[in-house]
């Protein structure tokens, strides 16, 4: 790919597009801007300059700029990516888009609202809930991450089991096309066939097909009850083998998440804490709602049978503040053991995860990987964090981290799996995108690709090379 | 468009491809593939040959085929379209899927079912019962339809309130791509976020982008509890004003249906049957689920309680097999009176459709239109039918119809509405939604039909031109 450099005369004319305080070029201030969530410096690349946009029309004038002087424009929300997703790897412009984020409205009457995609997820969220209604996406970064970023990446996390990932929170999308044109794709609508699903093509291209510039999400009523059963099963494989019966019982839970035993002790440390039944084994937490409380008790009464049956030791009503916050804190319990971690994010049928869940405990042995894993379970999707220790040797370390890589991701995709359930592909797996997809596939997305973006200008070098 | 007529040669070459007997160029033969439910000549187009396929081989090979000679082929299922999807409209083959029927797994214990597009929905929904299992979609042709075409054009239904559309109810689909190439997308997962979520773009493409030979659909537990609701309102804008309400609740309904009272007694004609109120005005038919007795009856209160506070004269238990008999009588009761109808298809927010039912009426009556009304109020899909008197003056009456299509439109997109909730664009609506949808949204769609179809093979000349 060829791009431009950024001249001064392009800076000038990005600065008389959006303000000369809106377009940053020294080193110092762009340094956070080079990378996400991902510490590995060989992930890290420097922009040429970090553009702030404050509306739509404004990131329609520098993309048409882009296709003028053929420069990349990268699209960013809060850099809370697993993936390198907003990462410039060619330079040019990261467009951040932290300035808009504005809630526009939220109606609870008709059930939906309006954001700007530099919205804290969690400031929807609880914007949402102040009048009443739900917003049911919740990723586990929800304090930090933005709206705009959750549908990018099509984000999950841990109510997908009963409410799906982000894809299906949104009723319509308003983007910056490749070209620089301002598009509403979707409508607040339960329903419509009239033409392609412009807007579910969007959702989850990380930023290649177009830039977000509003959303409109789907609202809920408020789960009148909810409860959250914490069972602690001394065998990790009959915790995920409770899972898929979990789901067909019918009581729809909200969440059904795993926590293996060694990732609530690295969790406890973090916290300083204890939580309950974690010298017994590992953890199956899950939330349900019912709409009244004969209802819940029901509910969490199949539950209890399902997972004693199982091999449950204790099933426990867990406190909900303390269990999420063990859940949610996984991330930053890693991170305090290592700063130096392969990320997993593979996705599977449930009713394959107890043979994943074997086989990925099964490949940590073969390759002697120190490992920590929480996972959706009730979508299949785990988490498997690998450490580095202090003494291991990086190059060492990281030809097992590769070569488990390769063993389980076969393994994943003989199960009908695939390599992300939520984080991405971004940059960082780009390479093993295009190793584990079918070609056909790959030629589809590469064509619509070059249909709509023939400069490559959005994002290039993210999910799949061009050619 | 330039095509190849099918020379002597073409058709040798199909034959070879799948067989003499799945070749048909007989004229009386072929009458039947000329056209769908839409009775109107004018619509209608005879092929050059009509191709049984019996497996994505063979379609793949009629499709490069196609290629090499340039000829349309056009998919069809069970050709009970509105839109005339199927319809040949530059003649060359009428690729039939009805040979390709079988339903080729239903796994209970992991919820999903995989499945040919000739499959009869009612049949797939059966095949899911036998197994405990539960097919939410449920378009009302359900016991014609095919669920090839279900997906094609994404059709809706009556339990669209609670599971969504087709859209909703798909893991996978294996496609024969516009070139010919066999190729598997989606996956049977919860989540994931590996590319283009291509699956979705093929949902109610219609047959222009792909052809659907597999799909693999997700199963849920069959409903425990069920009750139908009957909700008389004398008048339509109180019925219609309390379905939002229903969905604010939180009861989270399967179904709400809406009849006018002229629908009723045209549907109790065609039945030769009294239905319940049918003398005191219009329907809100309700369906509900609950997980228990109690749940439901609570339900069922609350229910009752909306309605009644929001002008319903009875609110009676309604006898679930009857009731969706007339409902699902709607559109055949609609064709004994009278063979040239109109039928739209129109669908808005839930909260603008008191004031879309007004502007119906207020037209009907301005135009002098006698008409039908049955609503998927629950989604803000409104079934408009306009028949045409015997004494009616067709060119008068299709001029008011036009008229009033031209007017009813521009407030729906006013309203956020779109002029299909559920039976597609195809041929029949294409003007219209070229007319009405925003130009630089179609030029997306059509750079993606030209870059995925550069020969423009796949279904020609529905939904939108190419140029």
């Amino acid at each position: 790919m060829e791009y431009n450099k950024l001249s001064d005369e392009i800076i000038a004319k990005l600065q008389a597009l959006v303000g000369v305080q809106n377009v940053v070029t020294d080193a110092g201030q762009m340094e956070i801007y080079s990378h996400d969530e991902v510490t590995d410096p060989a992930y890290h690349h420097m922009p040429e300059a970090v553009v702030f946009a404050e509306n739509a029309q404004q990131v329609a004038a520098v993309v048409k700029l882009a296709n003028e002087y053929i420069f990349p424009v990268v699209p960013r929300g809060a850099g809370t990516g697993l993936a390198c997703g907003a990462v410039p790897i060619y330079g040019g412009v990261v467009l951040s888009l932290e300035k808009m984020n504005k809630i526009i409205e939220v109606n609870a009457d008709a059930m939906y609202a309006v954001v700007e995609p530099g919205v804290r997820t969690s400031d929807l969220q609880a914007a949402a809930e102040a009048k009443g209604a739900f917003y049911a996406g919740d990723p586990c970064s929800g304090d930090s991450c933005f709206i705009g970023g959750n549908v990018a990446t099509n984000a999950g996390g841990n109510r997908a089991v009963k409410y799906g990932t982000t894809r299906h929170q949104v009723y319509a999308v308003e983007v910056v096309s490749p070209t620089g044109k301002i598009v509403q794709l979707g409508a607040r609508l339960q329903k419509q066939t009239t033409g392609y699903c412009l807007e579910q093509l969007i959702i989850g291209s990380e930023g290649t097909l177009g830039i977000i510039t509003q959303i409109t999400v789907k609202l809920l009523p408020l789960p009148k009850y909810s409860m959250d059963l914490l069972a602690v099963f001394e065998s990790p494989e009959d915790a995920i083998g409770t899972v898929n019966k979990l789901i067909m019982a019918g009581i729809m839970p909200t969440c059904v998440e795993y926590m293996d035993n060694i990732t609530i002790k690295s969790v406890e440390r973090y916290l300083g804490t204890t939580l309950q039944g974690s010298d017994k084994g590992n953890y199956l937490i899950v939330e349900v709602e019912g709409t009244s409380e004969d209802d819940l008790d029901e509910k969490a009464c199949t539950m209890d049978e399902i997972c004693s049956e199982n091999g449950a030791g204790d099933v426990l009503v867990a406190e909900h503040d303390k269990i999420w916050q063990a859940r949610k804190a996984f991330a930053e319990a890693v991170r305090a053991e290592s700063l130096i971690v392969c990320k997993e994010d593979v996705v599977c049928p449930v009713d394959h995860e107890p043979a994943l869940l074997a086989e990925i405990l099964r490949l940590a042995d073969k390759y002697q990987l120190v490992t920590r894993i929480a996972s959706h379970a009730g979508d299949g999707n785990i988490h498997l964090n690998i450490l580095k220790q202090e003494q291991e040797n990086y190059a060492d370390w990281d030809a097992r981290v590769k070569a488990n890589q390769q063993e389980l991701y076969r393994f994943i995709y003989a199960h009908g799996g695939r390599l992300s359930g939520e984080h991405g592909i971004g940059y960082k797996r780009k390479q093993l995108m295009e190793e584990f997809t079918n070609p056909d596939e790959l030629e589809m997305m590469r064509a619509i690709k070059k249909a709509l973006d023939s400069n490559n200008i959005l994002n290039p070098g993210k999910i799949f090379d061009i050619e």
